[in-house]
Parts: C-alpha cells; sequence; structure tokens
C-alpha cells in the first residue's frame, strides 16, 4: 500500500523559492503565468499487511511530525493500492 | 486556471533525500514503512483567459524546461479549474 502526501506552504506564508521560480519562468518568456508556489510531494511505500484505515493513520502522523511543519505548511495524505 | 506539477525521481534513480528521511522515521519508531521517496509539487497560477488546452501546453512546457530535469524525472500535469 502506498500513501501520497502533499505538502504545501499555508496561504500566505511567503516562498521566496517560488518567487524565484516564477521569475525565472517569466525571463525565459512565459508570460502568462500569475503565480508560482512550490510544495514537497512523498511517496510513502507502507507494509502490505496494514489494512487502509491503518495505513492512512500512519502516513498521517509521519505527514504531522516528520514531513510537514504544522506552523507553516498544510498537508494532504492519499492512499492508493 | 491552476496547474498541479508533480514531479518524481524516475525509477532506480538513487533518492538519499528519501532515505534519510525513512532512517528519521525508523528511529522515531514507526517500523510498517518498507520505502520513501521524496519529490516536487508545484502550483502554477495561469492567467484565467487561456483555455484549458493552451493552459496545459503551457504547464507542460514549464514543466519539461524548468521544474523537472527529464534526464532523472518524471513529471505529470493535472489541470484544475
Amino acid at each position: 500500500m502506498k500513501a501520497k502526501v502533499y505538502v504545501t506552504l499555508k496561504p500566505g506564508v511567503l516562498d521566496p523559492q517560488g518567487k524565484a521560480i516564477h521569475h525565472s519562468v517569466e525571463l525565459l518568456g512565459f508570460d502568462r503565468i500569475a503565480d508560482i508556489r512550490q510544495g514537497k510531494y512523498f511517496e510513502v511505500a507502507l507494509d502490505a499487511a496494514l489494512t487502509e484505515g491503518e495505513a492512512r493513520e500512519t502516513a498521517e502522523r509521519i505527514a504531522r511530525d516528520v514531513l510537514a511543519n504544522p506552523v507553516i505548511e498544510d498537508y494532504r495524505v492519499e492512499i492508493v493500492q
């Protein structure tokens, strides 16, 4: 079983890396881009013996405790087979 | 219109950052994790006047030329309203 974890900066938190990418993209001639924000993406391969509920609970705990900083970041967990 | 771009290392490409996270997670007591791989996630806000086709084409070009390194990374683009 696999969990996909998406971590994004909360709205309102400055994203200098995203701003830098946006600037580079504009210099390359892409002029119809309003904004770019960068986040993180993790694929967590879990023990196949876990039920979907256990897998979700484990992935949520890892996302909250390790992968995201809940003060400035939001996270979303998706379980796939 | 918004494009979500997911960039992941190709299968077979070593992911030392993912390995380090996996190791930390094991030290924290999560013992049912087989593997963790880290990727990148981008939210690209596009000009609202673009059609879905134009938005997808622009986002694919940005993903291929700027956000991903096609030698070692795969990317996936998803268009949302």
